[in-house]
């Protein structure tokens, strides 16, 4: 690793970082080097009899149970799969406890999306005609129940209505339809204990499935039912990078996930406002880091203040007076690095406490109540600056974000009305869009911060690919200028240019669109999905087929691998930019990057050069454009 | 580790051990030096930045994320002991699936003991009065799917309506009382991933919930749908030691824990041994290992073939013609080695395969026909035997088993009718009995064999300390010849022996009851469980002031430690004989070891030398007399 970012705004302020405490890229190379056993996954702490390590190239050959490397491999990753598809379950389950209280309680939460509420109900098979929405809502969340629920056999309800007919078929035959969530993760869970399954094969199936649960109960169940709660994201301004946080401002950042909280944070730091400005600021400012951010900033145009492996500057600029953290991605180091500033780290979920930090918990009737009294602790915060620790950025870019699939079709029904896609379809027939490529996952302190996401998008908008983004991805190109209309004359090929700047004017805009479409958070991942499905339905070919792609370019989070693992099994390839721990298992890698191809029709490649990566990415495209006659 | 075991019958067929592939103790040998870090619990895999290993006596002393040791450790505790609960409520989950169909289709099951299953009903506040078996059956049905289909808020049923009520209003204070157990498992499994708990005492109470989990939606559940399903084990006379393996017979070799299918084995081996006879064979012997070898024994008398650790060996007798394995602590070596020999290795469940292994899936419906299948393909490999492979044993020994609490209260009331506890408590109040201790749990190669399950019962029994005990401790017990009446004239205290003569007396036999009383498998330990409720109920006191201790004493499995979790939660002294990966989490370490007593009541304690493990447990006991005035 040459450098720790090509972000200038984290850049400054990692500059003066002030100790005493240690920052992620410190703690990386105290790290090194890091265990190759543990890296080629060929390492097993699961039974008491190990720790057991496997010899790549001789003894041992086999754990201490007779596990070879293969079984040894799959075993670990379909429990890093199942792992990272129990986050983002649990993270739609407590949206559909939420919708469910919204539906028949009085209290702090509403239905904001009715529209999206009855579509959704009648790709159920729910009928809505004539009835009232709150009844819509409860059957629709007795189908989301039952993807929890259901007892024996069955498939999910949420994957049967959504997925292409042709992988539904295709995942059935292969036996790998979840039957219900909760079951498959304890399942899998259950198969890879000590003494369970001496199969890679099946523990492969095993991980598909997993990776399923993932794309339908977790990504597609969660965004649909955020979407019902808070609203479908429509296109919005807004900015990026760590010169969001200025003097003027008491500085709330919402850290983590899950949009519960940050909704009311936003409405409670409007109401409070009047608060700030009594103890001298100028307004608050609420910003956000990881998909927390990514979701007040689709639906409220809150800015984005930085992405995963910079959460730490946020507190290092000594401009953030409190730090409001949920679920997931959250560096326990927080906690300690706040003590070293003013920041008040506030812990708001019974699963995420820290030693140190400010716990306030969630709930559904005392959300008001709460978001207020974290507000007031941020105000109070704000007169407990310390010059002396001021190490700010002005480092900020614009954008334009709120790319739902909604938004998306109703930029392209302006050009034809009656079939939205058909626009779409013809750029990428004429060749003015080559394809379409998914840029999603997070950050990993093994890549120079961002250099990955944003070099290899910059490489494919150069050829004319159209890049749609989730996650740290979309935060990394935002900070890198990518999603504005800039971008598009500065760095897009000549077709893409002609066609953004077409949508643009269609939109209303005087400008083209960005050619980086942000669809979301990381569960919005199902947006991606959502439009895949549409476009192959709509040319009545299979996901595989289309002239697209999906990368995670610095994934870390056992999420991804489980997000990875769903876009494969829809048949797309998946690159990724970092290796995960499987190269130990021979065969594993070898279906992982080549065989699965025949079996879902997707598979992976790992490449960390952008350049190798986005010439491996494009020739898949073109053969793909060849195989459809283009 | 001075020798590999002290199993007699082991070691003969170890030593005439016939290549080419190699035995656990091997295995175990080039394993060795084992990876320090992961043993003390500081390596992390969870994310994709590792992996990351903390120095216990310097730099690094965080993971890249910041997570200290103590919060690694308790991660990586958590996780496993969720994966062993899952394992648990697996098992049991599939039992009710089977019940509920016995309940409503006609098909290869039924009921078999009508009065548990009404007994249960009331205890769960089924009103069963004047019902029809059935209909008591299916409300009870519904009671249990609630523990996994409850959504919102609540608690199990299975806990609330079994547990001492001491401990739930313990448990509810404490914020751990499980809503749904595949919930929490998924949720536990969220909370470990990366940017989570980063608080050890948060992830520590996680953990104790997720004991419950296994105690309850496990343990205790599992057992229970198993007596109503297949009988309330009744005492009973068997063998155990690759002895019962013998040349005359057609050996069909059980192995696993569920015994939805052994049932099934049991039955048509009886029916096909015309077959067999037709073969040449004088009969047909089914025996078995594991925990499938605990539920035949205690239901059918069964002999039981070995142990976990010996479980290569009954097929390097090179006279196991079948083994049958289903789920659990079936080594992966078994394929290759089978191939070594005729025998044929039987996979049974569809998410335990094995390469080179036959693959014949148990279903509800095929079960007789599927057994059927398995018997024929013994018999027909009886004749494939190859004479100069075979390595056996004479070694075996005589038992008693089938100690459920309704055959000790059968047994007890025939001194007291009225309070049939009564006895037993008079007993421990004169001191005859000083205790009881629990032996349960695996074996670990890291320990010589059955060398401290058997050294430490003797050590107890000496002491006047009954022990009741499940799992593989059962196992190695019966080996050593602990379980018949033999062994109370042999080892027992003065007292002990006092009262085993009358019991023995009283239950029928003109010989003393053995003084060590097996109770069953691993998911039997909910038994002992009861034992503690109702002893603690009918005391008026709580399970922690009991003059009673538990011990794992060569523990392995991820179950294990969520068995021993769920047991310091009711209040008891845990001894385990292995380290589990925690001394790099030094406040976890001494929370485990020393201020969970003040928490819950138990706490674990670690000693691997059996002399010094029982003057520990024995100690206890005293201050627990002392405490109650004895």
């Amino acid at each position: 690793m040459e450098k720790f970012t090509i972000d200038t705004g984290a850049e400054q302020v990692l500059q003066n970082w002030q100790g005493p405490v240690e920052h992620v890229w410190q703690r990386y190379q105290e790290q090194e080097p890091q265990c190759g056993f543990g890296s080629l996954g060929l390492c097993c702490r699961h039974c008491g009899q190990g720790p057991c390590r496997i010899n790549p190239f001789g003894k041992p050959d086999k754990g201490i149970c007779g596990a070879d490397g293969n079984i040894m491999v799959a075993r670990n990753l379909l429990r890093q799969v199942t792992a990272g598809a129990a986050a983002h379950v649990d993270h739609a389950y407590e949206t559909l406890e939420v919708l469910e209280k919204a539906l028949s309680e009085e209290g702090p939460y509403k239905i904001t999306d009715a529209e999206k509420l009855k579509g959704l109900a009648h790709k159920l098979g729910i009928a809505v005609e004539g009835k009232d929405i709150k009844d819509i809502g409860k059957e629709l969340v007795a189908k989301a129940r039952e993807d929890f629920q259901r007892f024996g056999s069955g498939e999910l309800n949420w994957l049967v209505a959504h997925a292409p007919k042709e992988r539904v078929a295709k995942w059935r035959e292969l036996g790998v339809i979840p039957r219900n969530a909760d079951r498959e993760i304890r399942e899998a869970l259950h198969q890879t204990t000590m003494g369970m399954d001496a199969s890679w094969p099946n523990l492969l199936l095993a991980t598909v499935k997993l990776g399923l649960v993932d794309g339908y109960a977790g990504l597609k169940l969660g965004t649909d039912l955020q979407d019902i709660l808070f609203g479908t994201p429509q296109p919005v301004f807004s900015e990026a990078n760590l010169g969001v946080l200025t003097e003027e401002n008491v500085n709330i950042v919402m850290h983590g996930h899950i949009p519960l909280l940050s909704e009311k944070i936003v409405e409670w730091a409007r109401k409070l406002t009047p608060e700030a400005q009594k103890a001298g600021a100028k307004s608050i400012q609420v910003s956000g880091i990881c998909c927390t951010a990514n979701e007040i900033l689709m639906r409220h145009g809150i800015p984005l203040a930085t992405n995963f492996l910079a959460q730490e500057l946020a507190i290092a600029t000594g401009l953030t007076d409190a730090m409001i953290v949920d679920v997931q991605c959250i560096m326990p180091s927080l906690a300690s690095l706040a003590r070293c500033y003013h920041t008040v780290l506030i812990t708001t979920n019974p699963i995420v406490k820290m030693d140190g930090a400010t716990h306030l918990e969630w709930s559904y009737q005392q959300a008001d109540e709460m978001a207020r009294k974290a507000v007031e602790l941020a105000i109070a915060a704000y007169s407990k600056r310390d010059p002396a620790k001021i190490n700010a950025t002005r480092e900020k870019t614009t954008l334009m974000v709120g790319f739902s699939v909604e938004t998306i079709i109703s930029i392209l029904s302006k050009i034809d009305a009656q079939e939205p896609l058909k626009p779409l379809v013809q750029e990428i027939s004429n060749g003015d869009i080559q394809g379409v490529v998914a840029t999603v996952g997070c950050n990993n302190v093994k890549i120079t911060h961002d250099y990955l996401h944003v070099n290899l998008v910059k490489e494919l908008i150069s050829k004319d690919v159209l890049v749609v983004t989730t996650g740290c991805s979309a935060n990394a190109l935002a900070k890198a200028g990518l999603l504005n209309s800039e971008a598009t004359e500065k760095w897009a090929g000549p077709g893409l240019k002609k066609i953004l700047s077409l949508l643009g004017q269609v939109a209303g805009l005087d400008k083209p669109l960005p050619p980086v479409w942000h669809m979301g958070s990381c569960v919005d991942n199902s947006r991606i999905g959502d439009v895949l499905t549409a476009l192959a339905e709509y040319l009545g070919v299979t996901v595989q087929q289309l002239p697209v792609a999906a990368s995670a370019p610095e994934h870390q989070h056992e999420k991804a691998l489980a997000i990875g693992t769903w876009a494969v099994a829809m048949g797309c390839l998946v690159h990724l930019g970092v290796m995960p721990p499987i190269l130990g298992g021979q065969e594993v890698t070898a279906f992982l990057t080549s065989g699965a191809e025949e079996v879902l029709g997707g598979k992976f490649f790992v490449e960390s050069d952008p350049v190798k990566a986005a010439t491996v990415i494009y020739e898949h495209i073109q053969a793909k454009r060849k195989g459809l006659g283009l």
